[in-house]
């Protein structure tokens, strides 16, 4: 029998190329527009029909899969993975890149069967690369067969991870002290593009050598985990734990090595789990 | 009479475009080598081979002119900028991008004249983007005009800058509480590229609103300066006075309010000059 899940890999492939063209044409709005407008709201906007655009193709052609996706969630449908097939779509990942056309904007979407990753597709849409991975079939960018660093010293390595406010301030002093641990060690730098999807595809092509992140969310990584596990990385908790979607948590990196160095510095916080 | 400069300027675009095939063919070496060899070792060859190039050819056609070089300064060229007609060249801005083929790679070349910049190039030779700015005509990314977003606003603001460990523990200090200050304000993020030229460039064309630096050198800052300023930024001292291109350091930004809302939160620390 052929591959069950390859056609939907394709399909999924062509219905993120028109969404990363609609993501690009709304920043080729009139940018008097854009500074009259609010940008949040046309953040918003954007968002959700792009979710649109990619739920209403895939239901028309697989009616029984389930959704998870940034915007449905946010208008209150649930995010709990079960067993059935599902996509797990981020429409705009990196919404304040987007918002300041910022060059890292992606499309992520994931896709599970029994809560395993089947295949990822990210597609960095303003650098125009698409990110692919089908499980045990390797990571591809633009078609072209892409591998972590395979660097295993933590002191020559490029980590990247984001930084933001936090309301709590614990949290906010766990963040900054975390940065300032892991730039002790030392290594090589630490970079922020600003996308949690463009930064585990940066692992997956060798550019950066690890990506730690605590507060994300399940449509933030599927796509993602699948390209970096792929192109042959390592993912896993923050805690050194295995990887647990639904977690909001994780460390991706090129080598066994180099997570488990970050696991021993990085100092934990709660951020909840994204199915409770 | 015509401006006496344009022609050292188009001769500038010219070499800067070969220098930037340079570096993406020492890129595109094959990834056993880079790995086998030292990074470093492949850095500082590649470093000296593009300086080279550029001096030389610019020394045959101005061989009256001055220069101020990385490599040059590292091998014991003073670094003291004169009235002179004088280029300041930054042959690779990014090593350690450079280094993971992390995609922020700048060939940065100022030009003086009576120690004012007459004209910057900038050549993010990855993104094949070639920011151009002459004095009083503008700026320019691959021909196409580019201005700053006008943002005024610090808490709708996208901030870059740079960390890296300082082995002055009080400057490490320093540099992790002044992103905690500004993160607090707070912003709509914090992005560390790696580049500063390219930073320049993104606030240049809106893609940031701000950037600061502390510890950084002339030649990665000549060409970026040019660019921003015509491109209707602000480029200020850290301390709010004016922007000195031997001191180190530098603000540039969207506009006046959000670059002295930053000298509010920032606490300096000695960088030293380059010409001292």
């Amino acid at each position: 029998m052929s591959d069950p899940w390859q056609e939907c890999m394709d399909h999924c492939i062509e219905v993120t190329k028109k969404a990363g063209k609609m993501i690009r044409d709304a920043l080729q709005k009139d940018i008097a527009i854009m500074q009259k407008s609010s940008p949040v709201d046309l953040v918003t906007e954007t968002d959700q029909r792009v979710e649109q655009l990619i739920i209403s193709s895939i239901k028309e052609k697989y009616p029984t899969h389930s959704f998870i996706g940034e915007e449905s969630v946010a208008a209150g449908s649930p995010s709990v993975l079960t067993d059935d097939p599902t996509w797990i779509i981020d429409p705009i990942d990196g919404t304040t890149n987007f918002v300041h056309r910022f060059p890292f904007v992606a499309v992520s979407i994931g896709f599970t069967v029994k809560k395993a990753i089947e295949f990822g597709i990210v597609y960095s849409c303003i650098e125009d690369k698409m990110y692919t991975a089908r499980k045990g079939k390797g990571a591809f960018c633009n078609g072209v067969p892409i591998k972590v660093s395979g660097q295993e010293d933590i002191t020559k390595s490029l980590v990247l991870t984001e930084t933001g406010f936090k309301s709590n301030p614990e949290h906010f002093k766990t963040m900054t002290a975390n940065i300032t641990a892991i730039l002790s060690i030392p290594v090589h730098g630490i970079r922020s593009p600003g996308s949690a999807a463009v930064n585990m595809c940066l692992v997956a092509c060798g550019s950066a050598d690890a990506y730690y992140h605590m507060g994300i969310h399940c449509w933030d990584m599927a796509g993602g985990a699948a390209i970096v596990t792929e192109a042959g990385g390592v993912i896993m908790d923050i805690s050194g734990g295995p990887f647990d979607l639904m977690s909001r948590r994780l460390i991706v990196a090129s080598s066994r090595a180099v997570a488990e160095r970050l696991v021993r510095e990085i100092i934990e916080f709660d951020v909840g789990r994204d199915d409770q």
